[in-house]
């Protein structure tokens, strides 16, 4: 298993720009709009908050990533309406690792 | 660049828990606990949404790459809080990607 | 204009726990459980977030206090889920204005 | 007990605008500027999120109503950046409660 996944997730993604809006839901995302897309950013991540409490207290582990994917996924989609690419994400976090281990997020204050 | 990026990134996640809260922003997100860890994801997933706003009317669409690597990054924190890693979010991606060219989000209705 | 408002938008919320899920949107809100409310809480949050930004760049400011009245709405419902009124919100809201002029807020560090 | 706790509120708030942002909170928070308000309304709305999990599962009801009047105080805030009111969100939640018992949104369609 590789980033070619990203990769490839990003790809399907991208096919889906400007595509009839009834042939997927991805294509019927792009028809709608950024603010559509925006708004299942926002809904994922109060998803993954939920699953996250779920968990916590004895819940199915794997509807924590199950709601994870689908946040990373709108936010890809998100980045596509920009013809941004998971690879963009991928090397602003290779970025943040090379200085010396996180040291970037290490030297922030907690906020 | 491969996936090796997120499997990095998740083992200097993992590397950070049960480490002093004092030596790194990581390990004093593990040491404050889940909420605290879950605010980030909601914090984090604002401002991927305020990012995209902003590119829309002229911003810098790397400040939305940024905060998607964030809002990436807390989410992998979560995960790690329960012994998740970046591949079972790859798997799952994998798993709908292997589902005819992600069938199961063309599958969905729009909500 | 009073807060009788806030009273009523409550009674009429408490009046759907229990009913008929086919015979209004809050009483299926209800019916599906908190879940539900709570990721309608997410996304009504999000949508605020969205329409300050364009208010910001020119929108229109009603479309900022109807997303604000949809969001105090839910947030409204996920009390009611509990048995809670508007009334504690705004109990709540007193108390800290009591503490010499939100001398609560003042005295916090941002966070 | 009326809504003139939202109007004191929405008073002390806006008394608020243009001062020194050293001498209180909310008048930091303006300094920042909107997206740093935003933030907060999105933070508060994942704060209510989980308070809600947390009753949920045998926590504390009052840390609910807590997070609810802290994500009201800063949606009105958001609303005080544009010059708008705690009236203008109850006009709004009269003329739906006026629209013959929220039918407004009994109409919708769950989404």
């Amino acid at each position: 298993m590789s980033d070619d996944i990203l990769r490839r997730v990003g790809a399907v993604i991208d096919s889906r720009k400007g595509a009839d809006p009834g042939t997927s839901y991805v294509a019927k995302l792009f028809d709608k709009g950024l603010d559509s897309i925006l708004k299942k950013v926002g809904e994922e991540a109060t998803e993954t908050v939920m699953a996250a409490k779920d968990v916590q207290t004895g819940g199915d582990p794997h509807k924590l990533v199950y709601e994870v994917a689908d946040l990373w996924f709108h936010s890809l989609v998100a980045l596509a309406h920009f013809g941004l690419k998971p690879e963009d994400v991928l090397a602003e976090l290779a970025r943040r690792e090379g200085l010396s281990g996180l040291a970037e997020f290490a030297s922030r204050t907690q906020d």
